[in-house]
């Protein structure tokens, strides 16, 4: 598959899991939507079928969608480290187009927000409690979890190993969502679940550099490397994880 | 398969899923319920499910249900143009349909409700912050993300291109399903996401003219074509990016 | 199949669909209990699950756990008449049998809930307005939703036709839970969908004649015939709308 | 297969099953958490997809991860004795290694926490009213439904009976995650569902002997044999009524 075909795949995918994973986000924060305060079951039901949505289009590439993924499956050998870049440069581009399509879907209710100054939350993850050494065993963790489900388990082997074949079945990324799914609502509660660099990252880009959103906030560059290094450091850990058991019968 | 047949599958699989999803908003927003105020969760679960009920009922057809499917399939040369009026004249009857039968499920609770002026959102969408310019971006995109999600993902390809033995699969349109959950938890709380002009006008017309509500209120026309074009805009957009990027590899 | 197997079979399956079905209200009614007061979404939950768990064990005889649901089936020519009393003897008494065992799980919360006379809701389904037309009316249609399904949609058409070969597929039965959902969502506000005879009936002898409960109430005889007519008309109605279009192409 | 793959997969599984478990728990009950308070759907939703990212990476050995589904496994004549203890040992094992990550993730919560002696809660269960002999009866009828349908359900027999090539089909373990989330519904109000011996005593251990939480409480031990006894006796109750049934055709 050529670089250009992989950079818009993941761009698309990753696109469409930013604008429904930031969506979700908007929708329960701001007070003139349908959703408002409608609870972290609801958020993590969003970002999970953001996962799915966004997954099954970028099939054609075994939908990564996440730098810690293409990590974790370069480090395991499944994915080319030629080919490492152009997937995270999509991926990255991907996040910050779905945090400007969140902000146009949602306009009339950030213009009509009392604390714009209280925004970023919707488009990228902060800790409850502020500790980078602590937040970062818990962002590390939650993406082990992820990329070793992605690495380890048979129902997720083949779509995201560049098998296209395999999105076929009726659902094949539904597993992969609902392990998502299970992050969120199991090891979220302490850092907001970033579990990936470009979903942080993306859309923190955005909202500094892009985003017409009068008065809102700074955007916390002090701890913007957290869930970027966190993620990263457990897809890592994943794969020397799957390389060390993976054979084991 | 005949025009008639069409029809027939079109306004039955639409039927169901405007009952349930019009059913849905009538439990949590009358009071003599059991789902009295269960919120916007249990709302998006009503659609989204709804969905699978009515696709995989019409999955002769292919189960569009939606005038914007059928536009989306239409441009990207997947259904033929002779077929569109048919298409999405089982679609609008059936919403009128399910409209209907949803007031028949509801009639105790509709002659008891205490506010009969606030019962059109039971059966049409309507903005939390009027503008009807934004309020097409929000429609146009939600709808985008639909119908480029059954245009790009092989998930969707085959039950919603008309190849019904696909539907034979154990949950062939759970897919679909799932992206309509996600679309109403992520970028339903500013319009209450039509994404679908049948199931927005057929209710709206069975409202205006066939239901005997007393006390009713103005069916708000003045709205009434943002969730008809913002839908259908939508659909004619993801037609063309998948023209554009569908042969990329 | 003899009808030993399908009365054991059919009995296995439904009690287990009322003992997890039952087991929900208590959780949410009696006070003492993890789930106390867990909202409606909740309640559907447990009854779709419950469905899809008492239709795994019960495919060998093709997992019907309704009698309207036989109906609809031995009407549209897909179970021989000749086993339809068999097959209503086994839900019936499953039904039993699940009441018994959901009473014994909770029997210390029966012992401390401070409204014996409110108990008989956690079994059997009652109007929340009462008047017996109009709940017909609902009755009517949420069944006939749930049997059109099963006959018209080939997602479900192999697993309750009796091929239990189809069962073996991973989800073979998530489908007609996902229905099930929906219908309790988006139809089961007015009369608590009971859409299935057995599932009333069975709960309510038992609540009547064999459960220990110091205090209960009177188990509303009057009502009764309600959530039994209801469904074995839906049923029957859908068989005839089968009948009618499943050939048309 | 070896006896140390088979420590090992387990291990992982289980792991992973009680750090996503426990990690829910700890989510809801703490109060710096994103999910804090929740609610109890949250809970069950945390448990069962707990149980699909576990079941769905130990599938080389069948993914047992719960020592009443070994036992019930091994009854029925499906695993053999002399693989018992092993598989036992990485269950216990695991729950351990589930129970210390689970600490590590919400460390700084775990530090915040007022009433540090209520947070047994998060790792083990406890009875709503403690009487011994009727939690016994809830935890056998619970286990006796998952372990049933374990061994009588078509859908799950390939991927728990140790046939891993089942596992690879797109959702091979979501079945048993969704009877593991309606017992939770359903039947965990009384008890808190351990429904596995390693669930609940491999955390209990944990925490009386691992975890430095300050002003942590007593473990319990005077009712830490209910959710190990009770669950071996339903998994070997439902082996029983599967030799009885299990041929009847």
């Amino acid at each position: 598959m050529s670089s250009l075909a992989i950079f818009v795949w993941e761009l698309m995918g990753t696109a469409v899991l930013i604008l429904l994973g930031n969506g979700v986000v908007a929708n329960v924060v701001l007070r003139k939507n349908a959703g408002h305060n409608a609870g972290f079951l609801f958020i993590t039901f969003g970002w999970a079928f953001g996962v799915f949505a966004g997954a099954s289009i970028a099939s054609p590439t075994g939908a990564h969608l996440n730098p810690a993924v293409t990590l974790g499956l370069a480090i395991s050998g499944q994915t080319p480290w030629s080919k490492v870049p152009v997937y995270m440069a999509g991926e990255l581009a991907g996040a910050i187009v779905g945090a400007v399509l969140c902000w146009a879907v949602y306009k009339l209710q950030f213009d009509d927000h009392p604390e714009p100054e209280n925004t970023l939350g919707i488009f990228s993850t902060a800790p409850q409690i502020r500790n980078k050494a602590w937040n970062l065993v818990t962002e590390i963790i939650g993406t082990f979890v992820l990329v070793g489900w992605i690495l380890l388990s048979p129902t997720a082997k083949a779509p995201t190993a560049g098998v296209p074949e395999f999105g076929n079945s009726a659902l094949g990324y539904a597993g992969v969502s609902f392990v998502v799914l299970v992050i969120g609502i199991s090891l979220g509660g302490p850092t907001g679940y970033a579990i990936n660099p470009a979903r942080d990252l993306g859309p923190r880009l955005a909202y500094a550099f892009l985003l017409p959103i009068k008065g809102k906030a700074n955007p916390d560059w002090g701890y913007s490397w957290v869930p970027v290094v966190g993620p990263l450091a457990g897809g890592a850990l994943a794969a020397a994880l799957y390389l060390a058991v993976h054979n084991l019968t």
